[in-house]
C-alpha cells in the first residue's frame, strides 16, 4: 500500500506515523508513505493557497490550483483512488476500510484547512469525499492519521502472528456495529476493585456467554 | 481550559498542536496542554504497562495502575472531567463538544492503546469514554487530537474576529446533522470548471437560497 498525502501540515502526519506499530509498518516498507507539502504548489511569490469565498461568508477556502497540480505531480499506481476529507463527506465507517480501502494499491489522501477546500477539488479529483464523524476539526490531517492507522492495521503483511486480532476486533461486522466487550488485565485486585470471576475460573463457553452479555449491555 | 493527556506516545499529539490554529492557542495561553508519558508510571525496571487478558483473548491490554497513579499525580482544578479514549465508547458528536467540553476547566484524556484498556480505568475514571466513530484505530492519540482540536476551536477566545465561523460551521445544529453547503472561491474558472454563476451575482437572497439547496443534496 502507498498513502500520498497533501496538505498544509505534513509534518504532523509523519511524525504520528513514526511511532509505534506505524513506525514499524513504514520501516519494514509493509507500505509507503510519500508526504506532499500543499504551500509547495501555492500560487505566486507568497505561495498562495487560499481565497475568500465567493458569494460571501467568513473565512478563507483552498484554492482549486494547487490541489489539482499536486495531485497531478503525484505518481499514480495502477490501482488508487484519491480520498478528499471534508466536513460534509460520507461518514468513515470500519466495513468502508475493509471493503474499499484495504485492498488499493495506493491511497491519495487531500487534507482540507481553514473554512473549507473549492468544490471542484471534490467534484473532480475525489472517488470518496469522507468525515470522521459528526464533529468540526480545523484541517484534515486527523482524517489521513486515521485513514492511515485504520487501513495498515488491517494490512495482510501486518499483525502476521495476531492475525485474529484484526478478524475479531469491534465494529468489524458489516452493520459497523458490533462493541468489543468489557476487558481486564493484571492484577485481580487493584484498590479493592476486581477483576469479575468469571474470567478466571476458565471455563471459555462461560466466559464467551459473559462476553456477549457485556457487549449488549 | 487545560488539556492533560496521558499516553504512550505523547509526543505524537505535542507535535499536532505545535501547528497553525492550534500553535496559536497554545503560545497565547488560550489554553494549556500537559502531556504525562505513561511509560513514567510503569510497573517495575522494565515500565510495564500492559498485560494478557484475563480468560484468554490475543493482544495485550493496557494494566490499571499505571494509569491510575498518572491520573492521581495531575493537578485538579475545579471543574474537570476524564475522557477515556475506547473502541466502544460513545460516538463523539458536535452537540456533545458544544454542551460539555467546552465549558469545562479542565479535561483529562486517557488514550488506550493496544488491545484495550482495563475496565476497571473506564469503570472507576472515566466521566466519559469516547469514541470517534465505528472503526478502530490502534491507539487514542487520534481521539485525543481531535477533542483538543475540536474543542480549541470553540473556545471564546479563540477566533474573536471571525466568531461567525464557529457558529454557523457544520453539524452545530443540536441533531448533528446540518452540513456545510458547497464552498467555492477564485479563480472563478479553472481547467474549464466553471464557479455556479449564482455565487457571482451578489444577490444574497438567492445565494442563501441555493446554499440550503445545495445542502440538502
Amino acid at each position: 500500500m502507498r498513502f500520498d498525502i497533501i496538505s498544509l501540515f505534513p509534518e504532523t502526519i509523519e511524525n504520528y506515523c513514526s511511532v509505534s506499530i506505524l513506525k514499524r509498518v513504514f520501516e519494514k516498507k509493509q507500505a509507503e508513505l510519500y508526504l506532499h507539502d500543499l504551500k509547495n504548489y501555492g500560487i505566486g511569490k507568497y505561495k498562495k493557497v487560499d481565497d475568500k469565498p465567493f458569494g460571501g461568508g467568513t473565512g478563507q477556502i483552498l484554492r482549486p490550483e494547487p490541489i489539482f497540480e499536486a495531485h497531478k505531480a503525484i505518481k499514480k499506481l495502477d490501482n488508487y483512488k484519491t480520498i478528499v476529507l471534508c466536513a460534509n463527506g460520507q461518514i468513515l465507517k470500519q466495513p468502508f476500510i475493509r471493503n474499499n480501502l484495504v485492498n488499493l494499491s495506493q491511497i491519495i489522501i487531500i487534507c482540507g484547512r481553514y473554512e473549507g477546500i473549492d468544490q471542484r477539488v471534490i467534484d473532480y479529483l475525489a472517488d470518496y469525499s469522507i468525515s470522521l464523524g459528526n464533529y468540526v476539526l480545523t484541517g484534515g490531517e486527523i482524517g489521513a492519521m486515521t485513514i492511515i492507522d485504520s487501513v495498515c492495521r488491517l494490512l495482510p503483511e501486518v499483525f502476521t502472528k495476531g492475525s485474529e486480532v484484526t478478524n475479531k476486533d469491534s465494529f468489524s461486522d458489516e452493520k459497523g456495529e458490533e462493541l468489543e466487550s468489557a476487558q481486564y488485565t493484571r492484577p485481580r485486585e487493584y484498590l479493592n476493585m476486581k477483576v469479575p470471576d468469571i474470567l478466571l475460573n476458565g471455563n471459555h463457553s462461560e466466559i464467551e456467554k459473559w462476553r456477549k452479555i457485556i457487549k449488549k449491555h
